[in-house]
């Protein structure tokens, strides 16, 4: 882990980009943490977007959770942004495009062939993310993940031992092979599902809440599209970390 | 309204019993309230089993929302406690009974004859509780209400102009009559439901809150049984009431 660049945010949050190999990523800390006071960890999900593009609602998410007490990180999720692109993924979204465009449901193949090998890339990276800033003074366990891609978060809650709360975002495809993960997840969850989200079918995200292994696990639904979560709701996903991190 | 008796708390919540006509009552109020600083309010929803049975539960959730600075108010329901029966609906109890322990589906006719004729008698005298509660000089507005009968607040939220917000329990039998209501709500919403609530209809709860014309909805679903909503659940319906109470 390599950092690259460092500023202050005004609100005194210090921010660092990063790479890890060829992983770029941004790191957030509050001004507290030191090595004798390691803040606990938040890892930041987010779509495949592209770092670049999410970084207005990463740096806002990021604030909340450092004022919070959290130091908050995330990297580029492979395909994104300026990291190599590989053809099944590209042939999956033009497949995917072609099916939007002419009003035919998603099939199981492509939602399949787009998020499967997504999630059997990122969710190693993830790990080997975790080992690089868990690694440094200032930042100590236990660690929560918080967002979408609702596969990669639950597959990480599956076999990474040091996740032990999450906060998924029901936002996006669900492979039919994940309900059985689902199934294995144990740690305390708290689930959003954006009630009128126009790219996520609502019935879907019902029953992967449903699937949940977790004993502890709580659905907020909200009004309003994809990215109209609402801060009440941003703020309650920050009080259920608190409640398990802290 | 006449009080009937009146005792101090441990913890400095006052609480009165009162009558309203036949009806009994309860209040409970902050020490802090008064004529120069009255408290929002809001009335306790609870099912039909009777005041005295509910008591521990409802002194619970009482203390909590005078401790946010609430008044808190709640009467005995139609047909319960010691207020008269009435045949339809020992017949609509009898026949319910009668369905469930034959492992039967409890038919519509079953559900508008337990619910509907309890609505129409109810709503009116929370309406008549709402007029003698708010003409005390320590209470002021505005007004939520608060639990079950999910029905009876619905229709208290649509003919109630003085009901800002309600946080609502999806517990019970909802009459197909009641999703043409609920489509007339618009006040902020907070629906809990229990997930594995053995006597309730989780697909029949995700549509009633579909059902409903509030631009600010919110579902919070918890596991568990119908008894066993989470205290940080509780918590969170408190935080709704004063975001939009206060």
């Amino acid at each position: 882990m390599r950092f690259t660049s460092e500023q202050r945010l005004d609100d005194g949050v210090l921010e660092r980009e990063f790479t890890l190999g060829e992983i770029p990523g941004l790191l957030w800390t509050p001004a507290s943490a030191s090595a004798s006071a390691p803040a606990p960890l938040i890892l930041l999900g987010h779509p495949p977007l592209g770092l670049r593009k999410m970084y207005p609602r990463l740096v806002a998410r990021a604030r909340h959770s450092v004022a919070d007490g959290f130091a908050t990180a995330t990297i580029e999720l492979p395909g994104s942004g300026d990291r190599p692109r590989w053809p099944a993924a590209e042939q999956a979204r033009a497949d995917l495009r072609r099916a939007m465009e002419a009003g035919e449901p998603v099939s199981d193949e492509i939602v399949d062939a787009l998020v499967l090998p997504l999630v059997d890339k990122a969710v190693p990276e993830w790990q080997a993310a975790l080992d690089a800033l868990l690694s440094l003074p200032e930042i100590g366990g236990p660690v929560g993940y918080s967002g979408g891609v609702i596969s990669i978060g639950t597959r990480l809650a599956v076999v990474e031992p040091r996740i032990a709360a999450a906060v998924l975002f029901a936002g996006s495809f669900v492979p039919r092979a994940m309900f059985e993960e689902a199934r294995q997840v144990t740690v305390p969850l708290h689930v959003l599902l954006q009630w009128d989200d126009e790219g996520n079918d609502r019935q879907t995200a019902l029953d992967l809440f449903d699937a949940f292994g977790s004993r502890e696990k709580t659905l907020h639904a909200n009004m309003g599209g994809h990215t109209g979560v609402p801060q009440f709701a941003a703020d309650s996903a920050a009080r259920f970390f608190t409640r398990h991190l802290k």
